[in-house]
């Protein structure tokens, strides 16, 4: 098979994502980047570029060139810039025929994601957007097991994303670049906490549970000094068929890290998992001693086909989040290479999570309502 | 100083509260029981006071008649039957001019739960609440870090209290009788998982965070077969001041035993308690190494008398929840010794909780809506 | 059945396992405590058996007036004195006719263990020790699922007992004089971390196992400034049948509260265990998930009835170091109420506990060798 | 700085130790394979080197080829073969001039080990031997802290590597085949368990303490059916300056997954770092709560250059195996560039771990005796 090439928008040196995007491509060895429009800044362009390797011909002062150029040298683009520019990037690179793998949140409206999503459609491109936690082997499995009947039909579902980031930010400081942003509406859309991590704990809800949210209720809070966005949101949320959820999102939750925790509860058993313990998943049922699940454990071998690709060395050597990356982009580059879907996030969770994103944000206007998603 | 001397009503063995009132009591040695009327049931009610040592003429078929006969020999009566009967018993019992320790919920109404502490404070008697979780130590210890300020002004609390009791009830069976009048409207009362276990929760809520609860806002459900109560609840708080909680109550949660977890978010550090590992607190900051607190461990020696009441074996020996049950006690037994103002649950949380509850049952009848506490 | 009545040798206020032994036997509603010499000090005993509510005509200067005054008085006698004169009350008592419960170590010699075995047996009385660690709940379910196969044969335990109260001793301080004589040879014996934890651990040793030690191994330390007794041990012991064992006992263990910790690997499967997490058993297979036992969840209701009376409140309520010393209690008052052999630590534990110290003694001084024990 | 080429001995595909060197490399974007010969059966050689992108002409049939074909053409040579062989590809890479990262253990006897590390500082070439866990950022930190003196003097070590990994073998299937040559002395060596994870061990007593181990005390044992080796080891360790350890190797520790955790008491505090929640470190201490420091958290800015290299992506998201493996290569690279001396393991350490080997045979076998290293 063919050896993919790409370009990356963004990622220059210093942010968080970019690098994490490159590493995971190297690691399963998935393709090789052969261009980027890092920065807007050219020496931060340049030097990115340097310690990447890549000859000056290859390095563009922005996306716009870069596609120009471009466009029939790579299989697909990697967008790691701001929010407020995933819209116009994604769709001039669908446009181009290029497959696109795009940060999370798709756009800053639903209208851009529907029509991402059918400009997608048809140009029969493949879009990608990596909600790494639910490359985490055992969200996988946790969705197994669920499908399965494991647990009995779901019932409820508890679900938090913790940070406290917002709570040790010093503006002084140049890393702190990498949270401000969020916080200026210009940049970061109309929501904050919801649209940067909410996102991802609204695609695990749907992912792990197979269960569709029908309407959400949301009470949002900016405590942070300064933040004109939102910055901790308490929501409940109401799935077809009776489940409900109660949701906890929070850039301001002091002293947490990267407090991303699910439960489940299912009629016979419930599911609990951390992903600041990713590699484990616990099951407690009332009738037998609980079961702590361990990532590529021997007894893991039931497991589904997608499950086991996503293991690359056995139990007790932890895998963390690169790996999670790192399945992402294997599942997407499989789907690049094969044309045939795979298990990775696309255009309909992007829709997904921006509807999400609105009714959030809606239903919190209207002063707690509950909204149709 | 006098030995105290108490009754009981309800309680008989097999009970689950009956005992525990008894253990605590007996533990620290606080006072004798010399009457009891704990089982309608007059085999169940013989067996009861024989095993604990009572004459037969110290065991009465009904608090009625315990009160007649006994109210000159004891000091205080523990009210350990179903919710229905709290209030008549507490009234009879504080009219009669006795102290009273009485099972949460403390009646089925507000009205009722007001009158009770009129009535108490008329009388110059003491009511106590054992809302048990607040007597272990590392509540008390949360709740002074908060006070003095050691995590900064609090901004969210998101608190749970989840039960998987309803999920392993098979009604054949004697001991879940423990169980099934609480899912019985006459028996329980207008309310189930909110009124048995929510309480306690609220009642830690404003006990620590040393803030008022200004309005609620409730989506409740009944996942149990048969169950016309609710058995689990979502709940959004707001605090006067600005703080916020999000509080999940359950007895569907399938396969948790006694999931009562407490995080205290503030803006300095957030404090992290488990009521599974009850004898630990956690405080996290995002600037130092996150602390792990431990009962009576050397450096507790800086926290108040109060809360060094409270320990009675070096850290490393788990203290549990018959020991917090005795602290409560040790509080309340030292207020009916000393009639001055101790450190338990009273009159005042009763009142609190009932009015909690009516306001999470009027704003989930509302469809969702923000509901005045 | 008759009540019991028992008397109590040291254990004044402000000990540490003398108000223990109270508590337990009083949280059960064991026996009532109708006698005492607690203190060689006038004042402090006065003290202790006025808060006890005993009258003074049962307060005694010293053990030998309270035998003289109160053997006929009472059912056993619990000693709580320093280890140089447990042998010296407990032959006394004996000898009198009193059945007793007398703390670790038995002696200070494997001859007097020896001597005071042989006394019980000939008088037909009986000898408790309260290796109260083997009072858990889930320890004793762990000698279940050994015996019972569940594990395989057992092949390798690795156990440790880790204090580090040596390393918090001031000496300017009352509190501490509860560690200081343990450090000094006249009143704790030839050994101080063996001694006095040591016996824990290998008494939970065979306990679990059912094995017998054959012979150990020892290197001894003195790390602690001023002491001239050993305050850590590192051992290895040789079980007939093949099994190994790795032990680590250390007073110094800075930081550490009372981690008392096992596991045991069998062919099969391993079981782990920690004290400070009392209430879980973790049986870990590569076939199949880990599994973590909890005290008194519904699927344990299969285990032995010795081990269901050891449980009072369900699941999720923490029982701790109390309700463990309790335990033990509630087996020795069985057995000396119903003459029968019941349930806990007596002579043989006693005389196999004071070998154990003496070899590893032995194998220390000959500078690490293979000792018979 | 010219960007580094290497090849690889042994690594075939389904191994597990060569995939992990080959994406810790591609991780970090360090080096680009060139050549290899990765495994004698033709075949599977093949395949290898195909899925890896390498032109046939690059792929040798075995080690003596592979250096003379490509010794000019790469950097260094990465050695994954058993152990049998690893002393005279070594050898014979060093005198072809190349630098060398060998699995470990480096050889199969001390004289071997001795000799490799005197021709490479005869011939000027970096030795490398990947003891992973040394590179994990939490097992530097440690280091650095002890070497602070934040855990005052250095008393006492308990260590343990407990895997399973023998337990779940079954020879009839193809992936037992990687444990199966570690039970053969002919591939092996005379050592199984303290060759094959005990060095691991031994290694990072000395890299985190500081410390020199003087002599050993070892009980060996052969519990898997038909295992030749040791697969259990208790042993005793003395250090100069009187620490003392305790150190647990076992590869029949049932249940286990890679159950390497170090505690490192000193006469302040202690240090607590468990491999399977690797990105953790917590100091235990007496006075004041525990701490537990995490990877890349804010407060950890103060840790050396050396220890911040070691940190890709924040606190809370997890690194593990892969990332610490890149770490040591990462050194080792940077070495290789810069012919500096750097933070990873080398010929020292494959000398000290093969003493450490002979000794615990050489106790053993006399009986258990002190031996020095």
């Amino acid at each position: 098979m063919k050896r993919l090439r790409y370009a990356m928008v963004g990622g220059s040196k210093g942010s968080f994502i970019g690098p994490v995007h490159r590493m995971a491509i190297r690691m399963d060895n998935l393709a090789d980047l052969v261009a980027g429009a890092f920065s807007r800044d050219p020496k931060k362009n340049a030097e990115t570029a340097g310690e990447l390797g890549l000859s000056a011909e290859h390095v563009h002062p922005d996306w716009a060139s870069l596609l120009a150029a471009e466009k029939d040298n790579i299989d697909f683009l990697a967008v790691c810039t701001p929010n407020d520019s995933h819209y116009e990037i994604a769709k001039a690179a669908l446009e181009a025929g290029l497959d696109v793998m795009c940060e999370k949140p798709l756009s800053m409206t639903v209208a851009e994601a529907e029509e991402l999503g059918r400009l997608a459609r048809r140009k029969r491109r493949i879009l990608g957007i990596p909600f790494s936690y639910s490359g985490m082997p055992m969200v996988k499995f946790a969705r197994e097991l669920v499908a399965q009947g494991e647990i009995g039909k779901v019932c409820k579902i508890v679900l938090e994303y913790n940070q406290g980031s917002f709570r040790k930010i010093d503006l002084t400081k140049p890393l702190d670049v990498r949270n401000a942003w969020k916080m200026d509406p210009r940049r970061s859309g109309p929501s904050c906490a919801v649209a940067d991590i909410g996102v991802h704990a609204f695609h695990m809800l749907e992912y792990v549970t197979g269960l569709e949210v029908k309407e959400v209720l949301a009470d949002l809070s900016s405590f942070a000094p300064g933040n004109r966005l939102e910055d901790d949101a308490s929501i409940l949320l109401r799935f077809k068929g009776g489940a409900k959820a109660l949701l906890n999102v929070s850039k301001v939750a002091t002293g947490e890290e990267n407090g991303l925790r699910l439960r489940v509860y299912g009629e016979k058993a419930s599911l609990h998992w951390n992903q600041e313990e990713n590699d484990y998943l616990v099951l407690k049922s009332p009738f037998e001693p609980h079961r702590t699940y361990s990532r590529k454990a021997p007894y893991m071998k039931t497991a589904s086909a997608s499950f086991a690709r996503t293991s690359r060395i056995p139990a007790g050597h932890h895998e963390g989040f690169m790996e999670a990356f790192a399945n992402i982009y294997d599942e997407f580059c499989a789907a690049v290479q094969t044309r045939t879907p795979r298990d990775f996030p696309g255009a309909h969770e992007g829709v997904r999570t921006m509807r999400f994103v609105e009714a959030v944000l809606t239903s919190h206007t209207a002063g707690g309502v509950w909204t149709k998603i």
